[in-house]
């Protein structure tokens, strides 16, 4: 466990906006790139996948990725950088349609889904036609190893996937369980946005571990984030509706945490049980998790979670992408949409 | 065009089911592979996906590429000519299970498929677990190119899926989208499992095309006779209810050709207009297609692919495994389940 006094005083390395600031540029050139992945000769699959691409996002693995790229010497604005990092993005794209088919998703980034628009079909050949143009870019542009662990990734998610889908409306699951979903769903994807910087660079097995732990530990804390803001964010912002993640049965730290609580615990439970998911009980449900100071308590952790990641980034060569890392890993934990 | 009478009196070379039993060791072997694939420490992942590998299955591509490694002088039972036939079938059921939630298929060879079994979203990740998996084994065996040609197989086939979604109940489109759309979703595929052994042994660009040739005409054949057989098959042998893929608005070659007649076409097509799609009047359907000799003009059209494919083999060394690749082309277009 780490010392959160001496975390707290920690001073702050970078202004985040001026970490996003620094990889503008590369970061059109993935766009750029992006675009003309999913333009591959079909007319149709280039419309449905550009509607995805257009619907915005942070474009936080690919910048992970350029970034480690430059903190390990390499061009994040040349290649293997780019290509690398579109295709990471486009790896992203594909879990996020297919998710959206799984959850039944009407919306993202307040826009209407890719299954919303063209059907539940479109969804799944979509997100199978961004994975197969992100394997022929990986297979172009990076070697054996590289193409194993992207594998491992997408297994990995897909294993995280399908324990959500078993855990949902399960009172009984415990915090761990949370912890080690988020770990395959979110954090081992991007710890690997970030170690394949290294991979490319050939920068050895130590900055390999460096980036990746990192990786895993910002992956881990934007994850917790992500999940709390289902309770606390405007939604207009966050572009779904509150408390949607609950409505749909699934439980999140501050939930679990809430009904771990000795206390609380017993009640909050009867309270879940007596509800009609997906209706208005919501109310209570939320002065619940105010109560057990849940969303300060998840907050915390994912603080915990990016502290433990920035660790990482002692081994790595001093300068100004490492800075961009590890103000990074911050502002993502506390960020409020 | 080639010389029907000439194929008519062509003589066989083999009987089929010699060209399976020559394959049968290293088949078993590439059976226990793919289960060691699919168990890669998820205990669900295992148990769906495999439900999906016991439901059976002709194993045609995986026995196309170990025939065709052998033609090329490799050793079927031996690697890599294993672990890429098995990575091959992986392919494939993760392109069946998510077909199956395209459709909303209930069964599959009689047995209830995965996501009737256990949902959509299970169909889903299942078929995205396959997918990984196979691009690990892949990585593991194969260099850059084969990966970049599997890579372009998946897409070939999500265009033909997303073609054929867009052609449901499509009376204006015309044979060649047909024939598109057949080798989009199937031919390529199959033909790239025999080209992959030529790849794999470094058999040169000519074996290549020649495998290629062969398993593009084989899997145009293949695929318009799996067709044809949803309007002739006993539903009890092919596991599903006959009539299934017009009742779904998918028009295949006997109907396209019934539609194109000067005389017989615009009284089909006002019969189709007027039908209730999915209901009974199937029966005066398939009497069109009779008064068409819709399923005759199919199955020669069907032959004559395999044909066109067996002539790709004269590149080939002879001996016992073309002669087997030779016998089950004309098989493939000859069966009646």
């Amino acid at each position: 466990m780490l010392d959160e006094a001496r975390l707290r005083d920690r001073p702050r390395a970078l202004d985040p906006s001026r970490a996003w600031a620094r990889i503008a540029d590369p970061m059109a050139k993935v766009e750029r790139t992006v675009d003309a992945i999913l333009d591959a000769g079909d007319e149709f699959l280039y419309e449905a996948s550009a509607h995805l691409l257009r619907s915005g996002g942070k474009r936080l693995r690919p910048a992970l990725h350029l970034l480690s790229a430059e903190a390990c010497g390499a061009d994040p604005a040349g290649e293997p950088a780019v290509p690398m990092a579109a295709a990471l993005e486009c790896i992203h794209m594909a879990t996020l349609v297919h998710d959206d088919v799984i959850d039944g998703a009407e919306e993202r980034r307040g826009r209407p889904t890719v299954h919303r628009k063209w059907g539940a079909h479109t969804g799944v050949i979509v997100g199978d036609y961004l994975f197969a143009r992100a394997f022929a870019i990986l297979a172009d542009v990076a070697g054996r190893r590289v193409l194993r662990l992207m594998s491992a990734v997408v297994f990995e998610m897909a294993q995280g996937e399908m324990a959500e889908q078993r855990s949902l409306y399960d009172l009984d699951q415990t915090k761990e369980q949370y912890f080690e979903r988020v770990r395959q769903k979110t954090a081992a994807f991007i710890a690997e946005c970030c170690r394949l910087a290294a991979v490319m660079a050939g920068a050895g097995r130590a900055v390999e571990d460096a980036l990746w732990r990192y990786g895993m530990g910002v992956g881990m804390g934007y994850q917790i984030v992500d999940d709390l803001l289902d309770f606390t964010a405007d939604p207009q912002a966050l572009g779904k509706p509150v408390a949607k993640d609950l409505r749909s049965g699934v439980l999140t730290l501050p939930v679990l945490h809430a009904l771990s609580l000795p206390e609380l615990g017993p009640r909050f439970r009867r309270l879940l049980e007596e509800t009609a998911w997906g209706q208005a009980e919501m109310e209570s449900i939320v002065e619940c998790l105010a109560e057990a100071d849940a969303i300060r308590f998840s907050y915390d952790l994912a603080r915990r979670y990016a502290e433990e990641g920035r660790e990482g980034l002692a081994a790595l060569p001093p300068g100004p992408a490492r800075d961009a890392l590890d103000a990074l890993a911050l502002a993502l934990v506390e960020r409020e949409f």
